[in-house]
């Protein structure tokens, strides 16, 4: 919903230049909602407004703006006015926009850009998608161990403003490797004693990533520590950069969203839904429905090999779809509910005895009820008792097939090092049906 | 994987009550590894070792101990201790774990605990879980609005050691209601004007959450405005505690967690997957596989219906799972889709008409090439090229129902006020294997 309460005020103030209106409008609301007031307006009036904001605030504001609309003003907005608003903005934040502008135009704003900052950034992009290192940002507070708590506290107290995170303060040496850290908590409640030093304070048993692992591994450090933000690191110890508690939540979701994705066989997403090319779109999704439909091509080759009997009792068709049905939900339950326990250390992949014997019972309990309630329909629609009782025999063994290849493809997958999230629902489904008929009609032949 | 490393020389210092040396190997790690390197003892060894450290950090190593090993802790050991130890916990952690307790022993800590912190607990007892309430804390930095800069820095360095996160301080006035929020970036930039007070420093837009709020919209707030925290207030603006972030990103997992289950048509655990009940869990699938299990016994209904047309044309039986799984695994590609753009507000209700017009693109586009696969195969299987074009004509129209139910189905319940992750994915199978078939077999009777 946009906000369209203030557009009338803020066009007149901009049209006549209302400079002390339109600082108190850039200052005295939270940021965020300063970037929702501004939302109907044009990104060209937006920009004008927010130049009235000091350059930090400006650059906070900025931050809440959609993502289309942060594009437009870096490529059509003055370029110096851009570069310094980039010096603002976190350097992985930067990294992200500059990926989405035409190329000559993030040359030309990077070349407006102080160098350290530029140094920062090209390191940034080098770091492929998915690791630490592309999500960190290079804004930490990192001061020198032999500083007091007094020196520390001034120190910070100049940087506060540009810094990403000033909650944790991380000690280095000369050379930049990391040796410590201190919480701010720590550092305020030691104001009494202000003549320690950092390193008294610091504590050395530290939780950190390297650059090159996943962002995954980051965030379930920072989840299983209850951290804040988490330092980056090289190969050789050297401090990068942290990533910051905001950047986790937002891993957290990509990831569980991906998840979902890949549970119901679409390559997962990364860019938004209505963002996205719709051929890319297709793609994505065309992947893997091709796949599944040659896995149920399998199902009508089986079928043939049934024709006389289908001919003979032609009322085993109508059950056809019920029976690989049920297969097919109590196996995507199971998948579902393994691939979402391993991803949040729920259950590992040592309790695999334990979890099978469970989804084992789970499948007899669940295929025994769905078994009675076909067996009355059967029945009811089969030509005599005999006949009906192939349908709830079925029905257990294809939920039990359900519940154990539903949960041990997922750990397979695990154990041998991919993604148990590639062990798709439908793909899931696809094994169970070919499985399912092939039960149903031997156990149609058995019996009848 | 239990860290056994230092399981003898834990043994052989407890048993020697060598207290230099417990001491040090509770204080020299960070708490999280300090719990796993205990993890291979006995619950009552692990309390006994961690009673060297002090009460704060005592209780923080506690906090990263299992689940089971807490509740067994809090049962059988020292009831005194006990109560102590609770003293030191997150409010919130403390109501969780009580509740896991047999009643009179959670009644005999509570009344051994200060009336503070006992009023504290019943208070958050009583909010209805997935509220707000019942996820915050109490332990937040409340300050006078007439403090300075100076005074409030020597507060909280009083109080930080017991406050869950001194990264916020709340400014409150007489009758506790919340009046502004000063972070401590903000008070730490201000040290060189110490005798500024809180009421000039502080913020009044405030992003606030009230009790009864779902702990969902917490969430979304405190990743939309980046915070670090979020307050709590009650009807008429008293500030009740805050949610945290670590909590904050247990709740972005758990509900992530609950869509990707309810998507599988799983009521959401709640509980972990090998804590859980087998009955419980049992009972947790059931009703979502009977529901879909009538919605299939439609289907053998249906299929009754259409038993002249299988004796004639027997080739028409072996497509039948092919066709509904083609619409099947379409559907749930784009109910996931919406499902999880519309969680993670990628997508809005406000977009429908988008949604729909792309999810017919993509309908058509996929269904058109799974349909030339389709045509090969039935080429090669059905009696003649006029019987076999049913099946790529059937496989384009199921294709294309898939997409548009898939993705207006959870729009609809969205609409109505219904989680849209209910429309799990069987149950859009479900509808498209029954639209399916008719559609199959109308298509069968106007070709042949």
């Amino acid at each position: 919903m946009v906000n369209t309460l203030f557009l009338p005020e803020l066009r007149e103030m901009l049209a006549e230049h209302n400079e002390p209106e339109l600082i108190e409008f850039c200052t005295a609301l939270h940021p965020a909602r300063t970037a929702e007031f501004v939302e109907g307006l044009t990104a060209e009036e937006a920009w004008k407004v927010i130049q009235f904001a000091q350059p930090a605030l400006r650059a906070e504001i900025f931050n809440y703006f959609e993502l289309d609309r942060q594009i437009d003003i870096l490529i059509h907005e003055d370029e110096k006015l851009v570069a310094s608003l980039l010096v603002h903005l976190a350097s992985d934040d930067v990294v992200d926009l500059l990926q989405e502008l035409p190329e000559n135009r993030a040359e030309d704003l990077l070349a407006l850009m102080p160098s350290q900052a530029r140094r920062d950034i090209r390191r940034l992009q080098n770091f492929p998608e998915g690791t630490a290192g592309s999500v960190m940002t290079t804004e930490a507070a990192c001061l020198d161990e032999r500083l007091t708590v007094r020196e520390a506290l001034e120190a910070l107290s100049r940087e506060a403003e540009s810094l990403e995170t000033v909650y944790y303060i991380y000690v280095v040496d000369d050379t930049n490797h990391l040796r410590g850290v201190v919480s701010t908590r720590k550092l305020v409640s030691s104001i009494a004693r202000q003549d320690k030093h950092l390193s008294d304070l610091m504590e050395t048993d530290l939780v950190i990533v390297h650059a090159l692992d996943s962002q995954e591994e980051a965030v379930q450090k920072v989840a299983r520590y209850n951290l804040l933000a988490i330092p980056v690191l090289d190969d050789r110890g050297h401090m990068l950069g942290i990533i910051t508690h905001d950047d986790v939540i937002d891993v957290v979701r990509e990831v569980a969203t991906e998840d979902a994705q890949r549970i119901a066989a679409v390559q997962p997403l990364r860019d938004g839904y209505l963002r996205m090319n719709l051929l890319t779109l297709s793609y994505k999704r065309l992947i893997w429905l091709t796949i599944l439909f040659f896995a149920e091509l399998i199902t009508a080759f089986v079928l043939t090999y049934y024709d006389a009997d289908f001919k003979e009792y032609i009322w085993l068709v109508w059950f056809i779809p019920l029976i690989i049905s049920s297969g097919g939900n109590s196996g995507s339950q199971s998948a579902t509910l393994i691939i979402t326990a391993l991803a949040t250390e729920d259950v590992a992949l040592r309790d695999w005895a334990k979890i099978i014997r469970r989804e084992l019972a789970c499948g007899i309990v669940l295929g025994s009820l769905l078994a009675m309630i076909g067996l009355g329909c059967a029945l009811l629609m089969a030509p005599g008792p005999r006949e009906a009782s192939v349908i709830p025999l079925t029905i257990i063994l294809v939920v039990i097939c359900g519940t154990l290849s539903g949960s041990t493809l997922p750990l397979i997958f695990k154990r041998i090092g991919w993604d148990p999230a590639l062990m798709s629902n439908p793909f899931v489904a696809g094994i169970i049906d070919i499985l399912g008929i092939v039960i149903y009609m031997t156990m149609a032949k058995f019996v009848l």
